[in-house]
């Protein structure tokens, strides 16, 4: 086609990519863990049509089988302590789960609640005896485990769980029990048909002196035994969720307790403690902090369910890319010759910035690995390490959420693009649409998560933030915190603190380059502040006013979620501008990855681009040329594209899809 | 809740909803149609659990059974003339394929196979003796046909099909053949197992005079015995398509063929024939233009399409209302009681502009099937005629886009608005996104369809641009119809003519009141002739700089599907507003509708408010109280919201998710 592959920009020259060069960029530190990965999934291939042709109770076991046998490669015990056979290091546990991610589904998601869900629990709110007992067993698979959190009544409010474990001191055994249906145990992976183990989250009730009454402690982790030899234990009844959108593989079911008795043992007992006698301890006092910190210690799972979400997406637009780059349709440049879907404008436009977008997150969720990494491989006692772990918490959420939404929309958006032959199971999309959807609302509700951003932004990661309830944060944060953050963010303040970094003194909006990286990061450091500061002050205002404080934070709830939202967009940004900064010896990929760190951020904010305009950031000619240059940047792209999701190294076995990849 | 369910709006008074007299409303002439279908939908209610249960094949025969079942009671044979067992009524056809989207989806696609495209396109491609031939046991089901068209390399640009039927003058026969696997037709329902018979579109090769060299003629359509008892007929090859995303019950397959000969009477032959000495004639004699007449008179697929993907958001957004109506999470206003969902603030964002969108588009789809049923009962010849079909043509693709991307789109969100239930295949969400997904791209993907309706506006439909293709129509417009487009939409004519429905001169947008219809009118109409002029300016640009047309479409493709976009909404808020002018005489449904209609005009312009600032139409403080209005809107519709779902009249069993609907 005819087409304007690059418009001309004095100076540019189309970098040649090194597809092998830009992927070991993309693994960064944990390449051969990744490799490893991606040998198994390719080995492992056929479980793709396994997930088509298999009736449900087949597939569930040949999923499992399946992850005992890659468990046995190391591949999935990579997060666990070395002394119980894993491989020590948590930054590579989650490398290897991303990757996971290219292949199918169900087998990802088992291996999530099999090592990251249930052996994170035992490792994190266990102590020595637990790991003796259980992590060697759970690490190869032997021993599978389910973690029973969520129930029918209470799934983002863990807090006010239903199920209760009172202990009985004459028998030296907690007792859970499940008072009502709301207080079932609901959607539990590995509880239908696998788990012998649950960890077991119930609201405790216990005494905290001797011969006291008991009163409740808030909620508790017990192991608790749901089979032996395959059979259901007395007093525990297990019912199948029954059919599900995705996520065929995962036996998700529903459990219910009748007054069943485990040993004072089963108590994960890091963080708090009961005596033989029945005397409660814990070294957190507040009841609200010690509950945050027991989850706090379960990030993990967040951070893995991002990355799974953002490498979905790189399946999902790798297959589009390819397909678009083959197929044509439509004569409209040289006739009779039909023109190449991503020749046409508007193809480039759907796809292209989805991909940068990809990329940006990629990095983003590299920068959260690796803090998460160093938080929990070298722990800090004190302040420092306590507000380290909260804004790794609001990172991973943040991460989590976006990722997450991308997937959802990459993959729908790619679907689409790929037309009828999308739609069949055997191009792929059929099973990442229906798996990956829950990922935006299992590990957190992303609209929750968003507001435990913002949480931590206004509260600038105080510590007592977590002793509040969503009720009193609002109180909290419109009483203590407003004037801290209303200060922070001051416009003018804001303003001077740019000017710095941007030529042009108060006009920098007019005067720095759109594709200058200190203006883009300086645009979404403002709407951040900005929407902070407004938040705080709408929260006031509402407090001041003598408003219910429910009533309050409902009227700005959208604005704590675009607040948060504009915080981690401008997070992922930093990632990636660091990111194209670490190339810097490699002129091709840094002219390549520039390119997409340009259209990643001059599409965010030209999709906000109101916001900035209704706050004096942004004219009517400045916003067109931002649209122009987003243009302009998808016809830089698009030569490059194949090479750029190339890169993302999914075998080819991943990525099935005869229809969509044969010869156009 | 302590909520502010009411902001205090001086005379406002929270309406009373009849839901049954609403439920009048939306029903609209055809309701007692719409009741036989619900009452069928009800006493079949099972199959949406067979959907689960079932295998593909037994749900393929328990999907055409209930096809022949229904098709007895007469639901699917309205559109059909009394001769033949039909209802002779093409709006009462419409009517109950639209409300049969309540129910199972593969049921839906069924008889939209069977009785609109097969059964269309013999109705409407055919004569008197097809119809004779086939209608009566068409409505029936009796004999089952498919529609085969689309191909492997060929799905939108229709013209360049690649089977072809050559006439055999010396048997009277016609050849039909596929020359490679580009040119099999794919995914063809009813194809893979139930068809006996097929309408096939091919590329008719016949000479133009007695004894002349046979030469290509264009796509046309035949009529072809696929299979005989069962059995598929030599020549032929059938192959499954293979599982897919959804609509299982529906057997979608592939055909070639090989050499296949059919009698000179399978054209179908109603815009041109072909004499047995094998002279070709027509009564239209430009190809291009006899060819869209011919897909023209198919429109009625479009129509059926949009209205169902309409009422499948329908049962999403019903579903995830009344959950958010009982689901209490999190204790936000009265502690330790919970708050409902719906009564955050974020949750009605989320939830009711959807709604207040599916209100706006059905009244949009009541126009397009009046018109539709106006324009095929009454049928006009002359440039009026031509004229009116255009207009409907392009009305049903903008309608048919915009249904079907909104169902995507509030499936979608209300899934997640449901959390892990809505995850369950019990609680519906799993069926309607799997089964709706393939609505934006069959029929005609939405984003060619927009395309189309971008054309229609700037050649003001004349039929010259039938004339057309793609590449030949960046030239025409560019050369011909710009200047007319420019002149019709000059903006300060545009302004003058906006003067004169709005107070405040030239200063309307500021002194209006964003509630007052003829401002949310008057700001979507600038919107699209304002799109619309710049697209023809583009366009001449282009071509006045000797660019090649086809890079020159490709370079404002996106600004096209905008303006088509703009044109669509603006025409949905027309019937919208229409609507609820028709209910004047009934005051609380009126400030219901108004409500609703309110809520649809400002979330549209709010969603595009970057637009309106960028081309003077809004400034900021204006853009800001628009979103606070939407925000006021949601308020007071929140204690409608059952109501209001409520009156859509979808049965209780159609509905099934005890988890979501049960007790709060």
């Amino acid at each position: 086609m005819a087409t304007e592959a690059a418009p001309e920009t004095p100076g540019y020259r189309q970098p040649d990519i090194d597809v092998l060069a830009l992927q070991r960029v993309l693994d960064g530190p944990y390449a051969e863990v990744r490799d490893l990965v991606r040998t198994n999934l390719a080995s492992h291939a056929a479980v793709l049509e396994d997930a088509e042709t298999m009736g449900r109770d087949e597939f569930r076991e040949r999923v499992r089988e399946l992850v005992v046998e890659i468990a046995a490669t190391g591949q999935t015990g990579m997060g666990f302590p070395a002394e119980y056979g894993g491989g020590g290091d948590l930054g590579a546990s989650i490398a290897a789960f991303e990757t996971l991610a290219y292949g199918d589904l169900s087998v990802l998601v088992k291996v999530g609640v099999q090592f990251g869900l249930f052996g994170g629990a035992i490792l994190q709110l266990g102590t020595k005896a637990h790991h003796d007992a259980y992590l060697r067993d759970t690490i190869t698979g032997t021993t599978m485990g389910c973690f029973a959190m969520t129930e029918t009544g209470h799934g983002s409010n863990v807090q006010r769980l239903g199920t209760t474990a009172a202990y009985d001191a004459t028998t030296q055994e907690f007792v859970l029990h499940t008072p009502d249906d709301q207080a079932r145990k609901d959607y539990i992976g590995n509880a239908a048909a696998h788990a012998e183990l649950a960890v077991v989250f119930a609201q405790l009730r216990v005494a905290t002196e001797e011969g006291g009454t008991p009163t409740d402690q808030g909620v508790h982790a017990f192991v608790v035994p749901l089979r032996r030899e395959g059979k259901v234990l007395p007093g525990i009844r297990i019912e199948d969720c029954g059919p599900k959108m995705g996520l065929d593989g995962v036996d998700n079911g529903r459990i219910w307790f009748d007054h069943v008795r485990v040993p004072r043992e089963a108590l994960l007992d890091r963080f708090a403690q009961v005596s033989a006698s029945g005397v409660y301890t814990s070294s957190i006092d507040n009841p609200n902090r010690r509950f945050f910190t027991m989850l706090g210690t379960l990030v993990q799972g967040r951070v893995s369910v991002g990355g799974a979400g953002i490498n979905a997406a790189k399946v999902a637009i790798t297959l589009a890319t390819t397909y678009a780059g083959r197929r044509r349709q439509f004569e409209a440049t040289a006739p009779p010759e039909e023109d190449v879907l991503l020749d046409y404008g508007l193809h480039q436009r759907r796809l292209l910035p989805l991909l940068a977008r990809t990329y940006a997150l990629h990095f983003a969720q590299q920068v959260v690995a690796e803090q998460l990494h160093d938080v929990f491989t070298n722990e800090v006692a004190g302040t420092d390490g306590e507000k380290a772990r909260r804004e790794l918490e609001a990172r991973a959420a943040g991460t989590k959420a976006l990722g997450t939404w991308h997937a959802t929309r990459t993959i729908q958006e790619c679907r689409e693009a790929c037309g009828g032959a999308g739609y069949l199971s055997a191009n792929r999309f059929a099973a990442l649409k229906a798996d990956t959807d829950v990922f935006t609302t299992f590990e957190g509700d992303n609209h929750v998560l968003l507001q435990l951003v913002a949480k931590g932004l206004l509260t600038d990661y105080a510590s007592e933030f977590e002793d509040l309830d969503q009720f009193g944060m609002v109180r909290f944060v419109a009483a203590t915190a407003v004037e801290t953050v209303i200060e922070r963010t001051r416009v003018h303040k804001l303003l001077t603190r740019l000017k710095d970094v941007l030529p042009g003194g108060d006009e920098w909006a007019q005067e720095a380059g759109l594709l200058d990286p200190n203006y883009q990061l300086a645009m979404l450091r403002f709407r951040e502040e900005h929407m902070l500061a407004g938040l705080a002050r709408r929260l006031k205002r509402g407090i001041d006013a003598g408003d219910n404080p429910g009533v309050v934070f409902s009227r700005v709830q959208a604005h704590v979620i675009a607040a948060a939202n504009a915080h981690v967009e401008r997070l992922v940004l930093d990632a990636f501008v660091d990111a194209c900064r670490s190339v810097a010896a490699e002129p091709d990929l840094k002219v390549a990855l520039g390119l997409l760190c340009d259209l990643f951020a001059l599409s965010t904010i030209e999709a906000d681009r109101a916001w900035f305009m209704e706050h004096g950031r942004l004219g009517s000619a400045r916003s067109k040329a931002i649209s122009r240059e987003v243009d302009d940047l998808c016809r830089k792209l698009r030569p490059l594209a194949q090479d750029l999701v190339d890169a993302f190294g999914i075998p080819a076995e991943m990525l099935r899809a005869p229809d969509l990849l044969g010869p156009a």
